[in-house]
């Protein structure tokens, strides 16, 4: 006790809560830069913006790994904070430093090479459809991320690949999500043939005629990214290539690009980008800027993003509403958007290639593919050089369909390419998380889809805002949920709900 | 000599040149987060803007004043580069550490408060047009100001007034600017009664009618910015209340406002800012982001920006070729923009309160007011209490008009106001080194007016690129200068410029 009262010092803390704020307006500028890279730069900036962010990174980790931060955790530790959000955010601000330390300098350096330079390689492979270019520079990637494993591994007690996925969703490890992704390919197995047959006995008919004017469809994307909740006093909504969601809690970018042929894609998507907005709006400013006043998790965050767009936004009680309100947009009738012609192209079921394109039953499909196939290159079970065929083969056990080329198969995504092993779990964990939290708000909040159907998130909001966003950090995956929902992960209700949006006649 | 060679270190100078390239990024961070807050920055964004600006500037502050800077600018002086570009600047180096080694870091902080409160008071005072509300934080300011100039001179030898100048605009001094204003007082004396009574002579008829639809705006702005020279693969047009040119050499961002009533205001300042960006994309790649490679100074750029709008795109030349472009433009016959019409809007005189509205025979007068005020201030000849009757007496003695209230005499420039005592000289010399620049290109490439009547600015571009751009920071403003034109600043060739436009029947 002695020893330990000796260490401690009452301002360690504060200092520490300093450092992190500072540290993390850092990485407000960086991810202000990296929208304006995204949506508005010109092509002759990328060299310098390379740099800038390089140098801002190198900054931020600068001041994570000062030698002072060892000593302040250390006396902050032996005398913790009283409050629980802040032992939570003591305990976090050590993850993250024990992460920064983890990592030598020079193996950070090599990753960051590497990366930079297998996914210029994947881009050029992806083009060719020719996995045979990318495989060697893949193979070293992967060398130095499986050292990365193994080094954040010695410091969290973690499996090598737990330890990975830790970086992206804490709160979650792969014994936990194994059986539930093998849970949902059995589901699938019966679900997948029957949601086909169903579907085929309907009418398939889109909605409305294109083109749909892009000004309409921006106008329109603005409207009901507000009417969900998004004030855009902090927020824009501008283009880009790939839509994201980036900047800070009170100026928060939303990105989309625009297809006249498909008014869709543009519409889902901003609803899917609003979802993760107002998680970031709706952090707890009393914890901004420290570890525990930000967002869970990314698949925490997908949760968000999942249950506005799929699960509120298209849902019945809500294309109900939205079928008149694109009626008005494009100026066609209301008959050109009734619900059986919304649904045919928003809720549309079909074993397909890419991942990005599959609709919510056959997206985890993708997912635990991966999932299955990064786990096993990390463990050292799977040669980079086996991937192809790893990739095709477990494409056809999950839903029998076989990759014409590398370029619809393990060169799709540029996820392993640029180094991120661990984050495809991510995706099928909110698309789960996102069914249970429905269901727990949809009891709790009776008047919710009558709501929905007069175009009102506000219930599901105010639901959200006090279940998951107000917690911020404070719970890992399994930990949120049990809060909101009363129990850690449960796939059932996300079969509950396919089964009741697909498999019913 | 020994005692010199023991403390050279060949390496120092390659190690500040690493530094001030890793300072210079962060600084171009800086500059794009600048823009956006000016541009496309939703309201909310602004509380955490500040902080990110703030903590990237103590950033680039702590890398400038690290004490291994010091130690490493001894050595390197102690065994210079070889080549002059590279003396240059080390010369620039020190003087840069000495500037930020100068200022205690309290003196900072308080000048860096006291700033930001003063202009928000000045914003409600000149609402209000109520001087007496800003007297009092205008003269804390001033006074925290007197301590900067003081602690600049001790460490530069310059007299505290040109110590703040020098922060501006090197190689120039309040005692060589004030014969130069002095003598332009007496010029305008004559001149302007002259120029207003040929003007009066001449038919006051504005070119085109109203509306000009902003669309129609933008896209010739964009189409003359080209012309000009702006390759857009590396530079932006963009919208904000308070024109201006920012980013970084390989990705410019420049900005006008566009008023559907008067199409001259935006086309006029986009050639302006072009000015600017011309130069910014034409500093020497071989030194970017090093002292010697940026621009000579706020002087230098700002006759960058008037030889583009003033000399070359009010000239009779290209307002030949703009006429008929505004005509198609805006849909409206060549009649309508014929070149008295054109010459009634941009190339009118006229004695008036606002700076940043005048004319460019009077704008000086508005200068050199500024000038022997902010003089006066900071040598502690002049109260702030006494500033707006000196204002008015002032503006009065050059222009013979005063100033109905201060919102239009001494409170409408933000500058001293958020603690720039030393900037407004800038503007005329670069005005006068526009004329003079102007007047040795002209000499020297006698096609330089045929084309600007066919809208070509290469042979212009080509002669500043090679006379200024280059230069980068090599020279203070008379040398540039000198090496540009044969000698140092020299009034009579913007006064040879303002008879051959004004005076002539």
């Amino acid at each position: 006790m002695t020893d330990a009262m000796t260490n401690t010092d009452p301002k360690a803390y504060r200092r520490l809560t300093t450092r992190f704020a500072r540290i993390a307006t850092v990485e407000e500028a960086t991810a202000m830069l990296g929208w304006d890279e995204a949506a508005v730069m010109p092509d002759n900036g990328a060299a310098a913006r390379a740099d800038q962010l390089a140098i801002l990174s190198g900054i931020a980790h600068g001041m994570l790994t000062e030698p002072v931060v060892a000593d302040d955790l250390d006396a902050a530790e032996a005398a913790p904070p009283p409050g629980e959000a802040e032992r939570r955010n003591l305990n976090l601000m050590r993850r993250a430093h024990a992460q920064a330390t983890a990592l030598p300098g020079d193996l950070v350096e090599a990753l960051t090479r590497q990366a930079s330079a297998c996914e210029k390689i994947w881009r050029a492979a992806r083009r060719s459809s020719d996995f045979s270019m990318a495989a060697k520079p893949l193979a070293a990637l992967l060398a130095l991320t499986r050292e990365k494993a193994a080094a954040l591994s010695a410091v969290s007690g973690l499996a090598p690949y737990d330890a990975l996925i830790d970086t992206y969703q804490p709160g979650i490890t792969a014994a936990e999500i194994a059986p539930v992704f093998a849970g949902y390919e059995t589901f699938l197995k019966h679900a997948l043939p029957r949601a086909e047959a169903l579907q085929a006995q309907r009418e398939y008919k889109l909605p409305g005629t294109a083109p749909f004017a892009e000004a309409a469809q921006e106008a329109l994307c603005r409207k009901l990214a507000a009417g969900v909740g998004l004030d855009f006093a902090g927020a824009r909504l501008d283009r880009s290539t790939h839509p994201f969601c980036g900047g800070t809690p009170t100026d928060i970018r939303i990105t989309t690009r625009y297809d006249e042929a498909d008014f869709a894609a543009a519409v889902m998507g901003v609803l899917h980008e609003t979802g993760h907005a107002l998680y970031e709006a709706g952090l707890p400013h009393a914890h901004a800027r420290q570890p525990v006043g930000f967002a869970a998790g990314m698949a925490a965050h997908e949760s968000q993003s999942l249950i506005i767009e799929m699960q509120a936004a298209r849902s019945d009680a809500f294309l109900t509403f939205l079928g008149p309100v694109l009626a008005e947009t494009f100026g066609q009738t209301s008959a050109d958007f009734a619900l059986p012609r919304l649904v045919a192209r928003l809720r549309h079921v079909e074993r397909s290639f890419i991942r990005v394109e599959a609709d919510e039953m056959t997206y985890p499909a993708h997912v635990i593919l991966r999932f299955r196939l990064e786990a096993a290159m990390v463990a050292g079970d799977l040669a980079v050089a086996d991937l192809p065929d790893a990739w095709n083969e477990g494409l056809h056990d999950l839903l029998n369909i076989t990759p014409p080329d590398d370029a619809r198969g393990c060169l799709q995504d540029i996820h392993w390419y640029c180094g991120l092993f661990g984050y495809f779990p991510s995706y099928t964990l909110g698309a789960m998380a996102a069914a249970q939290l429905m269901a727990t708000a949809r009891r709790t909040v009776l008047e919710m889809d009558d709501a929905l159907s007069r175009g009102d998130f506000a219930p599901l909001l105010a639901w959200l805002r006090a279940n998951v966003h107000r917690h911020g950090a404070q719970f890992g995956f399994n930990d949120l949920l049990r809060h909101a929902t009363g129990k850690p992960l449960d796939p059932t209700d996300f079969e509950a709900h396919l089964t009741a949006r697909y498999l019913t006649a």
